[in-house]
């Protein structure tokens, strides 16, 4: 933020204490410049020309009168869209972070490593003192299919074939047919951006398309996945096993069947989690955007959803 | 083996049937110039040139006049030379095959992303319906210390480097002192060779030497390790986790309390297994560098002991 008059940016949402001192100290270290407001104080709702949000209450946003962009710190705004209080006109920034995507492709990494050498099964057969070696495979004997083609699902992409699988990307706006790339695939990993189109696509349906003995990897959202429809294609046999990140409630409630399933596993929304130190270097360059009219990165199409 | 005499070759040692007959339809196919003998039907003892070898009886290689090279099909050729009927005189061969190296690779980046993203500890919480999300660091703030510098250690060194992971490497033959290498290292991996300079050498003082809360993934042997040693270090949570793929005794008796432990993952010997195609490939080259006086590769030097 060289140029340009400072900017007030409000930093609102809900934090526990730590996390929003993390955040404070770290966004106000990469944009020493703005003036910098938090909403758990009090200040000046007439100032605001930008707001760094995370799961911000509905209606926080509606009466800020000069604000010109949302820069959400998550990289998901399908919450956030559907607070019919936030204002249409205002800019709408999506965080995208290196940091962000090479830990999704991390998560996907192992699930798949995990999935591919058959870890998750001698993880159960140690649970029974059960010495089973299995035959073993090599990675490019094993077809990946990546829902998403985004910042992330490109990561995730690009992290498994550097490692030798085969790989197959789909995204939801091609016209491009699913059934047949589900038919081939060994394992899937959705990374779809959660939108009106996407929501349920998992279902029945989607895993009956699946090859017998194929598993899914579900690291975007849990509205995806009709849950009673992954229950039955992993009790039926047809499905090997899931490994969920993301679940329609979070968190996961204490008696939802997926915590003791032994086909599942269960991970508590870590598949990659926002990075305070990289995602305020992205926020500090789209402020330092604005503050000189030049073009703020990652804006969501609220049509498209994302 | 376009040039020399064919060579008269056996195939011996511990097979299961399914085994011995994927070897053996393997091996012919890889090198159909060689007259292929067995070892469980009759063959002739004086035409036998060389033998390729997996767990062989004791005794079984001491009288075969002809004999010029003995190759193994594992990589560990630790069992091999304790047999002390076996002929000094001739030549020794480890398998040394790309698919194993990767297929380890595979398995030491499973156990290290386990480590670093806490995703052994959300198993531990699944099982108590716990969610609790963890802090997320990158991989280039995780040390991790690979023991051996061979075939094995250097396509696992390459292949956490390559994920961002800070890798050193260590070899028992080099006079570095081990000491201050263990105390940066947050993981560390063995994949050194069994000899009597490395057996036990992961005892009480090699774990108090390592920084509290650092794991351990031995890939190598069981006898590398002082099991009590180990079992003490994690119980004073000195240590936070053992993957282990290898032990003393193999399978592991259901007694052992490893299968157990709430810190140890336990592995039924499975980090890399020999692939029957690209392994018989490297016995077909080596077999025609012997039929036509070329060098025989990664012959073990019998004092070093690999």
């Amino acid at each position: 933020m060289t140029h340009g008059s400072p900017l007030n940016v409000l930093l609102c949402g809900r934090f526990d204490a730590a996390e929003r001192e993390a955040w404070w100290s770290a966004l106000r270290c990469a944009a020493p410049q703005c003036h910098w407001h938090r909403d758990d104080a009090t200040f000046d709702r007439t100032l605001i020309d930008a707001a760094v949000v995370a799961n911000p209450e509905p209606g926080a946003l509606a009466a800020l009168p000069k604000l010109r962009l949302i820069q959400s710190l998550w990289a998901g705004v399908d919450k956030l869209l559907a607070d019919t209080t936030l204002p249409t006109q205002v800019p709408l920034a999506r965080m995208v972070d290196p940091a962000m995507n090479a830990a999704m492709a991390e998560t996907a990494l192992w699930a798949v490593l995990g999935l591919h050498r058959r870890f998750f099964d001698y993880a159960a057969q140690q649970a029974r003192a059960q010495w089973q070696p299995h035959a073993q495979r090599r990675a490019d004997e094993v077809g990946v299919l990546v829902l998403g083609a985004g910042q992330m699902g490109s990561a995730v992409a690009a992290r498994l074939s550097a490692q030798g699988y085969r790989v197959v990307t789909w995204r939801a706006r091609e016209a491009a047919p699913l059934v047949p790339l589900l038919a081939a695939a060994e394992i899937v990993i959705n990374l779809l951006p959660l939108t009106p189109a996407t929501r349920g696509l998992l279902d029945a349906s989607f895993f009956a398309s699946l090859p017998r003995g194929a598993s899914v990897v579900n690291l975007a959202r849990g509205a995806h996945v009709v849950d009673a429809d992954l229950l039955a294609a992993l009790d039926s046999g047809h499905l090997h096993r899931a490994v969920l990140d993301v679940f329609h409630t979070e968190p996961l409630p204490v008696e939802h069947a997926f915590w003791r399933h032994p086909q599942i596993t269960v991970l508590p929304h870590v598949a990659a989690l926002t990075d305070e130190r990289s995602a305020a270097q992205v926020v500090a360059g789209n402020l330092s955007a604005l503050a000189n009219n030049q073009t703020v990165a990652n804006i969501v199409n609220r049509i498209r959803g994302y």
